[in-house]
């Protein structure tokens, strides 16, 4: 890889990190990570997030009773200020790295087509 | 998002685009399309890689017939030079890109561990 592929990804690094939406994103993440409370309750939310996209991805079935429970580990994750502020600053976060990612990935969709659409 | 991100990842495209590893793969992959055999061989190897990947992430099992008919196709594309040279080109841009990703990603790595094993 060239070395100007690198001069301007490790730029783009330090553009991200002192960004509005990354700073905001570092500020709320250690606001609920020093709260015990709100960690658990939040890495119970991920927890059950994260089992539920697994089995979607592997064509599993998805019980009634594990949707019930992701409801309202939801509904009680946004009814926390903390975490329903990270959760916000994690979706512009998640937004501005899709944009990133578009504009970067246009030479390899001018090749190939839309992606995913080859 | 600040018009910085919007500036570094414009200014990422032009470099990929004019990157020696871009150029390449784009010439190859033109030379593969403008022979209408290696054409039509390549989009036979491309919808066998894909159906089997689809079949993998689904957690359908894949069978021995199958496994066989990936590896003849394979072996196929593998003989055929612009094909393999194209291929060769692929490879390599992915690896630019999957560095790229790395780098970019450090800030939320930072934040959250190892992608995917949050
Ligand atoms: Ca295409
Ligand atoms: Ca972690």
């Amino acid at each position: 890889m060239s070395s100007n592929l690198y001069d301007v990804a490790y730029q783009m690094e330090k553009v991200i990190r002192s960004s509005a939406e990354y700073t905001q994103l570092r500020k709320l993440y250690d606001e609920v990570n020093a709260d015990a409370s709100a960690r658990v309750m939040f890495e119970n939310f991920r927890d059950i997030q994260m089992k539920l996209q697994q089995k979607q991805m592997m064509g599993q079935e998805i019980t009634p009773e594990e949707v019930e429970q992701a409801q309202k580990t939801v509904a009680l994750v946004q009814q926390h200020q903390s975490i329903s502020r990270l959760m916000e600053a994690e979706q512009r976060m998640s937004m501005v790295i899709a944009d990133l990612n578009r504009i970067i990935m246009k030479p390899l969709e001018d090749l190939y087509g839309v992606p995913g659409q080859q």
